[in-house]
């Protein structure tokens, strides 16, 4: 039964999937003689945790329960007191966790306090399926790098546009609503300033199927600007306040409260978004930053639309490396694939070195 | 309860979906007071037809009760007396049909006797899947011209080959054994010199899992050699009775028994290959062949496999045609979807023009 009642928990951590960022994604069950007497989820930065919530739900029923996490119980005093030490007061028997802290600091002291206080303790409970909730926390936290989701979307023949640039539509409706979801749990979508110039994007979340869009934390757009070229009539600049570039320092972005960034590698780029609590990134880009993050293994998962037309030779190629040999290629793993209309997505993961 | 009996008679047609060519695959079961009674298929050209091994099991059963037949009972004595006749004497009292005959000059004569005979015909239960098992036999019947499979395998960035010509393997073991399928179930396997010369494939069925290969009709080899430099070494002249090639006429092919077509168009080409009795083609060709059949609005189905790699734009394009406006691309429609290991497996139906 434990990954029955870890499930639920699961299913209560992703109703915050859109809302909680920076911080993570957590579902708490409390049971009591197979009876489920309090649930919570964390909701937003700044709200209670999920166990809050459920130890609230569950009143004196918490006594002698088992409460299932989906992610240690923290042991510091941050805006809330620290998980652990409620769930001691509330006299929990035992307690079920998925996600050990992510933190190497951190990591066991909340599952320490409550083994101290007598209560039993069982980690690694759905695991993996728990990690799904927080790849990027889990991996910044770990290796001080956001998990990097990479979007792109072609033909048939691997083609994203015209040779004229154009390319209305390829991919339908279904897939392109779609993308709102990996804006929508990201912190950052990064992109090229050449996209900027061809299309002047938004890049924001506009759309969710039944969600309330005041509740979506909006991700940062972080723009590779290397020769300061950025118009101050970017669609972007509408909402300077969640634009950050890269790129030589311009006094007018400045003004605009624009976050500026030296110019730096890719790969260190990632670390400085770290530092600003972005953990989760979409690279929403051309073929030539597209290709650069991918030779440069930077990509954690791509996300792959493919729609079912040819559009020819002399239209432009999703991926522009110049490889010779089949050993030079860049090979993936399928993680999924679904149907969005007439086209599918999948979900890929870099292959093994080996491979 | 007439779809779930028209059902079982669809599974037991496709029991001859490898061996039954040029015949078309038929099931058949008589059903008496809600008890299936009497079952069967067309195996083999020169067999009975289903419906003669379905009354053989009935018996004296057959009397009032009702047969489910997927394709409309044959009126014309032929290798095997007609089975509409068959079914009147057996004295059923109901006959229910998936799909009509669709020669248009024998399309309701088995109807017909059967209504003559005071039987209750039902026709179009089923009608669109039964119509799956002879896409071929059904197209050739009724315009003369076969149903054509475009078999292509790809990496998502539409590359079929490095450069060099290099190509092992970009897809997985699994999709090329599911192409045994598409080969097995077709009457030609349609290809060009240059895939010969480079490849030197056999293009034949070698495995098909629980599947007796000797009760599997090959597919013939059709290859298109306009200038005539078939090597005679060429692997598929191993069986040089099920090949032919579309070229000048030379004498050492005649010899080996080749059949030897003239040089004409492709869709010329298709229609001599239905008075081959060949119904059901698969093109497995290179870029300028497959794009040909594409351009030429030749190809009834795309069957597209996808590798999840990137071999860079170097590689060998897929398509070779050349657009210059999204408004001249050619674009289809997803059938459905299956993953093959790391690989997925697209099948595609022309978009309609106005789309």
């Amino acid at each position: 039964m434990d990954q029955v009642w870890m499930q639920k928990a699961i299913e209560l951590a992703k109703l915050g999937q859109y809302s909680t960022r920076p911080n993570p994604n957590v579902g708490c069950v409390i049971v009591k003689d197979g009876t489920l007497v309090g649930e919570g989820f964390h909701p937003q930065a700044g709200q209670p945790h999920a166990e809050v919530f459920a130890m609230r739900q569950a009143g004196e029923s918490a006594k002698g329960a088992t409460a299932y996490v989906t992610l240690e119980p923290c042991a510091h005093y941050g805006r809330t007191p620290p998980c652990a030490k409620g769930l001691v007061e509330a006299g929990v028997a035992k307690v079920v966790v998925a996600c050990a802290d992510p933190n190497p600091l951190v990591s066991g002291k909340g599952v320490d306090i409550l083994r101290q206080a007598g209560i039993v303790v069982e980690t690694g409970v759905c695991e993996q399926q728990a990690a799904q909730l927080n790849l990027g926390f889990l991996k910044a936290m770990a290796i001080g790098i956001p998990y990097v989701r990479l979007k792109v979307a072609s033909s048939l023949d691997g083609r994203t546009a015209m040779a004229s640039g154009e390319s209305k539509w390829i991919t339908g409706t279904e897939s392109r609503q779609d993308v709102q979801h990996w804006r929508a749990i990201s912190g950052a979508v990064i992109t090229g300033i050449e996209t900027i110039l061809a299309d002047d994007p938004q890049l924001n979340v506009r759309s969710l199927a039944h969600v309330d869009l005041e509740k979506v934390v909006q991700p940062k757009r972080v723009i590779l600007d290397r020769k300061g070229r950025l118009p101050l009539t970017a669609q972007v600049l509408k909402h300077p306040e969640t634009v950050m570039i890269m790129g030589p320092f311009r006094e007018e972005l400045a003004e605009l409260g624009v976050v500026q960034l030296e110019i730096q590698p890719l790969k260190d780029l990632l670390r400085t978004l770290k530092d600003f609590q972005i953990y989760d990134v979409l690279v929403e880009a051309g073929a030539t930053l597209s290709t650069a993050f991918l030779q440069e293994k930077l990509v954690d998962e791509l996300i792959s639309y493919v729609a079912p037309t040819f559009l020819g030779q002399s239209a432009r190629p999703m991926f522009n490396a110049e490889f010779e040999k089949m050993a030079q290629q860049l090979r993936f793993m399928l993680k999924d694939v679904h149907q969005f209309g007439d086209d599918i997505r999948l979900r890929l993961l870099p292959a093994q070195e080996s491979v």
